[in-house]
């Protein structure tokens, strides 16, 4: 637990939030300012900022207890359609340093999603790239 | 295995793929038309549309698995921050219907991320809302 960290207060309860799912590893409440109904913030019990440095043990819960939770959230809003989103760092629009995914319900021309600009992968460019991200794997 | 899944063949080495990592439940690689430079696709092994609909042995699989391929990512690419996506529907922008988790590198101001228009939850909805969760996930 972190002394400052806001999600960390939801956590203990000393911040209070609409919980609706909590594990040994994994607490879910709805976010107090939602792109759209039954908008759900799912995080780890213990501090970490970003997923790549998240433990096994809780990145594991975290991919065990999502299905659950999602269907709940759809079940309980009426929404069929939704968005999994996971911010890491600044740049990629992290506001909380405590990791969390965001559940977030879509209907029809609701003006939400992801902004997608598609490119071509490059064959040649492909080929290094994936090479290096492997040996980044194996080390 | 689903006979006309683009992601399925991708899997069974049908059709080529810049393979950056697979274990028996997961699967991952190079997006062929990439939002940045080493976005990347994490599949499980079967079938599923849905990720409320995946079976728990995948999606604790999956839940391992990633930090560990966007950890090689963002060392492979350069780029430090990332979003972690995954669309589930057409109205949430979902187009190959095998669900699929996207690792988008990110830099500043470079036009991606989700487009955020936040709300304020109704205390009284919220109380109702949550209540409903709560109970479809005893369900
Ligand atoms: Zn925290
Ligand atoms: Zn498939």
């Amino acid at each position: 637990m972190s002394e400052n960290c806001i999600f960390c207060k939801i956590i203990s309860g000393d911040i209070p939030s609409f919980k609706v799912f909590e594990n040994d590893k994994v607490f879910a409440f709805l976010d107090i300012n939602p792109l759209s109904k039954g908008h759900t913030v799912v995080i780890p019990k213990t501090h970490c900022e970003r997923l790549e440095d998240l433990p096994e043990e809780y990145s594991s819960a975290i991919g065990s207890a999502l299905p659950k939770i999602a269907k709940a959230v759809i079940t309980g809003t009426g929404a069929l359609d939704w968005n999994l989103l996971q911010n890491n760092g600044k740049s990629a629009g992290q506001e909380v340093p405590h990791l969390h995914f965001h559940i977030i319900p879509r209907e029809k021309s609701d003006g939400l999603g992801y902004r997608w600009k598609p490119t071509k992968l490059d064959m040649e460019k492909g080929k290094t790239l994936c090479e290096e991200i492997k040996q980044s794997l194996e080390n």
